[in-house]
């Protein structure tokens, strides 16, 4: 028997993905559950719906609702919050970085410093300075990371990933997916997807 | 001080407005919150945002999510659930029913049965056949209550209805808002709304 699994599908620039990033660890280890963080990009996905932006920039009641929810729940869950500026953010630099660190074991240490970085400490995570300065915090060197970041490997490893994603019928995040096929969108759904998945 | 309150604002024809309804008074008896019923009319809203109809129809990958969330969230909740087709129903007669039940004490008991009729009996909510079973079997007389139903007055209550749920920012159901004009959006924040309404 193997160890239950799920993968964890996020968009640096999705507002529950902040959430989501900083529960999923120890929600998971508590239902014994190993997790896959699967940076990837929902601009593609977006641009097949139809939408040139963020749905909550396009439909403003919901923009204002998801704003006021997040803020409410980031106090609820004791996680600093403070609304980005812009929004959304251009996270392309931030996933390729990222895919690179998960290779080499400070992958998901980068991804919630983003997070952070994003939506508390009022960076821009498509500025490569912020980057440098996240990499610099976690003791890994700059440079050789955001040269692999740029490599063609993990280039086209970013657009297989988008692209599995879509195909599997992801169109938004926070996603979780099972070996069985499952799929549970949302920050609110993460409970839901390790119980289904440490039930296999 | 007076008593903790919250408006519970849905469409019937809303699909997580069903487990929210049959859910709503035993959670909210648990916090010692009194609930109001708001019936409304998401059509209106959904067309001010340019919808010709549910975004789960819209979006494929959305409403192919909803049904097997729906489905997943009912078998935990051990409610029965059956899609209903044709998604969505026009749920203009019911709203008017339940307005005019909900001044008269039999409201709340006929928006469960429209739920369940229409979310685990496989029938059709627009057909006045439908209503009238219902009303019978909550022992109410069909004819007095569908009259009262399409009187101007129960029809301009729906109108005026639906143009404060759009006033208030309400863009989806089911919505919970609270005296204070706090807004939470999805059957998932039912229970913080409940906590929110409670503490003030």
């Amino acid at each position: 028997m193997g160890t239950a699994g799920i993968d964890f599908w996020f968009d640096f620039a999705s507002t529950y993905s902040y959430p989501a990033a900083m529960r999923i660890g120890a929600l998971a280890r508590d239902d014994a559950v190993t997790v896959r963080f699967r940076p990837f990009l929902l601009g593609p996905i977006f641009k097949a719906q139809g939408w040139t932006t963020s749905p909550f920039n396009l439909y403003p009641a919901k923009g204002r609702h998801m704003w006021r929810d997040l803020e409410r729940l980031c106090a609820d869950l004791k996680l600093p919050f403070r609304r980005p500026d812009p929004f959304p953010q251009n996270s392309l630099l931030a996933a390729r970085v990222a895919l690179a660190g998960l290779d080499e074991g400070w992958g998901e240490d980068f991804c919630r410093a983003v997070f952070r970085a994003q939506f508390c400490e009022e960076c821009r995570i498509d500025d490569a300075g912020t980057t440098s300065e996240i990499l610099a915090g976690l003791k890994v060197d700059p440079r050789p990371a955001l040269a692999a970041a740029q490599s063609d490997a993990i280039k086209a490893r970013l657009r297989t990933q988008t692209e599995e994603a879509q195909q599997r019928g992801i169109f938004g995040a926070p996603t979780f997916t099972t070996a069985d096929g499952e799929l549970f969108w949302g920050n609110d759904r993460l409970e839901a997807a390790l119980r289904w998945a440490s039930s296999l």
